[in-house]
């Protein structure tokens, strides 16, 4: 158990988050919207969704962090990411980027460079494919192809990533690799189940967006919002019954994260990597 | 029990929903069409959503009633309320607008007011921050900002704005206080974790709209619709086990929605308020 | 039993989808991209959502099956619909459509036109009056309104359909028809409480383009798409219990595909019309 995630500690986040509901805004998938809602709801958080250019600013003024997801981008979506995130640079509300699907395509790798360029993230998250994608985007990496997707290519990954973009880098899959350009952590936490249901991804953002809502260092934000969801992964299979299958799951999934307690974080395996 | 709900004719509305399924057209958020249209169709009724200007009109034709919603508003979509609703109003089929969040942006506000201005309502519900601002958007009417937050305060706004707005105000709290302009009622049903789940302030609009379908009263349709919510609220939280959590309260609340009957309204605690 | 759906070809196909995890692209509707994607999960293979014209293209060069959709239909979406789809066409890659709400308004029907006319379908399926809609959209076929909805009339059309657009055609209902323009079957299998949840049309052509991408033949892949749902509505519901409802359903669903075998397959009442 690493410093950053001692009991008492997750204890005073989650009271702050009970006492205070975080409002994160989120500019984010059709796909995932409703369980990103759902999530922030059942974590304590007060959800809004809003995407038009059109009110962005006025509406993330409100918020305490803000949650950008480039699934199904659009133009429009991407303006409002862009101007959403200079405004929250300008009040100090936190941002966390989930590049959802960024080296698919021309379009998501051309709007996440922007991104990163115009706005300040706090937290950048995403799993490996999606971090040595924005990794290769500075036209001075090379190498990343071959990079294979070990821990230890993440950690390395993470961290350089972390000191570029001074921020905190998350790698989520079966080890989740976390760094702030100095330290990194990794959780051993989860459940295989959780790749079966879609948005499990964006639901850790949404997590983290909570967690990032209460002034927190982001490094324990992020390290509490990934537990929380890989532990909640853990308690949904096994209250699952033996005729159930991934529907029930996706419900005890919900269940477990809105009966989550510092308790159950307490007890997650989190290694610091020296 | 006042007499707009006696066991008869709630009876009776429910048969009419039966035996007509109500097409209920929908221009609302993506955050909670998919829970909206599963409302629909568990209280009978049949959904249709449809956002694009260039068929909306044409769509609404079809239609029994429409439900206007701006949540994550675009405006590509006020623009497909506006038509809609203008047609609906051609066509004499009632409307339903739920002001989401109106307060919190001028996009939204101004949206709202052109849809006022150019719309004719049947039904407007909101909670009460909603309901306030758009009571505030007149600027001839003073002092909103200072009216407490007490039933007391509902009662007032909601018959005044009823009577301006000529239609049916609703103003959803954990007390609900409906007025014609005319006749106030409050309805003390509900359960706090409703507030817990995205969408259930989006779902009963979809329930008014049902109802509105039917071509019954629309005071009779709104408070049908918000009971039918409330007391689906306090059957879902009955029905938990104590390992489960929001995922099955969101589950069980459909279900009691699909499984509502006249004799559970009917034992309703509904006040006229003289 | 046909001979398309003997025990040991749909294990090879469920084999097959486990090993390969088919990548489905959906340009499909907000209401129902949450559902469709976790049917897709749910069956063994990957979903992506991308609807933006900037990048289907490329998207879809790495699917192996297309899905398209035009409930909530856009200009925006309809382009990238005609973009992707030609895309697919090139690189061989089979396209499902659904016709959602075809008949309702001028710009689905001319956008199903378009899409018809611009891309070649491997599947069109949709229910009697979508497709009887889509038949009617030949100005040389006269007297369409008047085909009554019966079976023999959904076997007639499917097969004149499936001759004329040189794809496999699928009308469900209560029987579903499918026929490739030479053979026909029709699948009695089914609940009426499909009916109930929104998108299980949707999450149909879903499934069938997990099958689809796996390269076996088009009409085995929509009777094995098609049955799946069918058999999976009737488990979900033979696990419903006395006071649950259709939010239970809607999970039991889920949990049903997710456990589908081919033996629960082989077991469906399929007929072959001579």
């Amino acid at each position: 158990m690493n410093q950053l995630l001692k009991y008492d500690d997750i204890t005073k986040l989650f009271n702050t988050i009970q006492e205070e509901k975080p409002l994160v805004h989120h500019i984010t998938t059709y796909v995932t919207a409703t369980d990103s809602a759902n999530t922030v709801l059942a974590f304590g958080g007060s959800p809004v969704m809003a995407d038009d250019p059109n009110e962005v600013e006025e509406m993330v003024s409100y918020a305490n962090s803000l949650v950008l997801n480039i699934g199904t981008l659009s133009e429009r979506r991407l303006e409002a990411m862009i101007k959403a995130g200079r405004k929250a640079n300008e009040l100090n509300i936190p941002v966390c980027l989930d590049p959802v699907g960024v080296g698919a395509t021309s379009f998501r790798k051309e709007a996440v460079k922007r991104i990163i360029e115009e706005v300040k993230l706090t937290v950048l998250k995403g799993n490996m494919s999606e971090i040595k994608s924005i990794y290769g985007l500075d036209a001075k990496t090379r190498g990343v192809d071959s990079t294979n997707h070990t821990i230890d290519g993440g950690v390395l990954i993470a961290r350089k990533l972390a000191l570029r973009l001074e921020c905190v880098v998350a790698i989520t899959g079966s080890v989740d690799v976390i760094s702030d350009g100095k330290s990194v952590f990794c959780i051993h936490n989860g459940h295989v189940l959780l790749e079966s249901v879609t948005g499990t991804g964006c639901m850790t953002s949404s997590l983290i967006g909570v967690c990032l809502g209460t002034g927190y260092k982001p490094l324990q934000c992020v390290l509490t919002g990934i537990l929380t969801m890989s532990i909640s992964g853990e308690h949904a299979y096994k209250q699952l019954k033996p005729d159930e299958g991934l529907g029930s799951y996706r419900v005890r999934l919900m269940d477990a994260i809105s009966n989550i307690t510092a308790q159950y974080l307490a007890g997650g395996r989190v290694d610091e990597i020296k």
